[in-house]
């Protein structure tokens, strides 16, 4: 077991377990990310914004930061100069992909013209 | 098996079905709403304005209209006059319920003193 998020570094607005990971997550970039480094493999700045969605770099910066300090990520040194990191799930992390995995098994079941690629499903 | 959400009525980044739900539902309120409906048994407007997270009016108007629009919430006349309307989930709806249960697991897990309450996590 991880050591667990404290309460200072999430603004809740109630102790909902629900309402809780929405503050965590509850936007529109930050579980693509989970997708990316967990999912697809990706694990550097420039994988990530390569993604087809587009995340501007701004938000992308604000959410690899957030998700260090939150302990989803952790970041690995693999470039000394200039230095440059690669983001990796922690356990804590890796309890977010039920909840991706979840949303895909919605969208392929429930969307027009959207199904779940080949691969994905299993892991 | 309901009708499928058009195309039209998302405005997707990709067809990725990750990123099509967080189209959907990728913001801090709208699965808060399923959560009232699908696990709270609250269905009127006044229960939702009394849930502790303080949903703004604006915004729990704006996501209950968008929820209906996109098929995962369907209106029951309860009133006549002036006209009130119950929040039901519909089959597409009732699919967001493993996204909400996983997060509130994942939150359970990893976040101080957060619990899932008593009731909730056997249905």
């Amino acid at each position: 077991m991880s050591k667990k998020i404290p309460h200072k570094l999430i603004q809740q607005r109630s102790n909902c377990p629900i309402a809780t990971a929405l503050d965590v997550v509850g936007d529109k970039w930050t579980l693509l990310l989970i997708r990316d480094i967990g999912l697809l493999n990706k694990h550097r700045n420039k994988d990530f914004q390569e993604a087809r969605e587009g995340i501007p770099t701004n938000i992308l910066a604000n959410r690899l930061k957030q998700l260090v300090e939150r302990g989803l990520l952790e970041k690995q040194l693999y470039q000394e100069h200039p230095p440059r990191y690669e983001y990796h799930l922690t356990e804590s992390g890796k309890g977010m992909l039920p909840v991706v995995k979840a949303m895909a098994k919605w969208a392929a079941h429930h969307v027009e013209g959207v199904e779940i690629p080949k691969g994905i499903g299993k892991r």
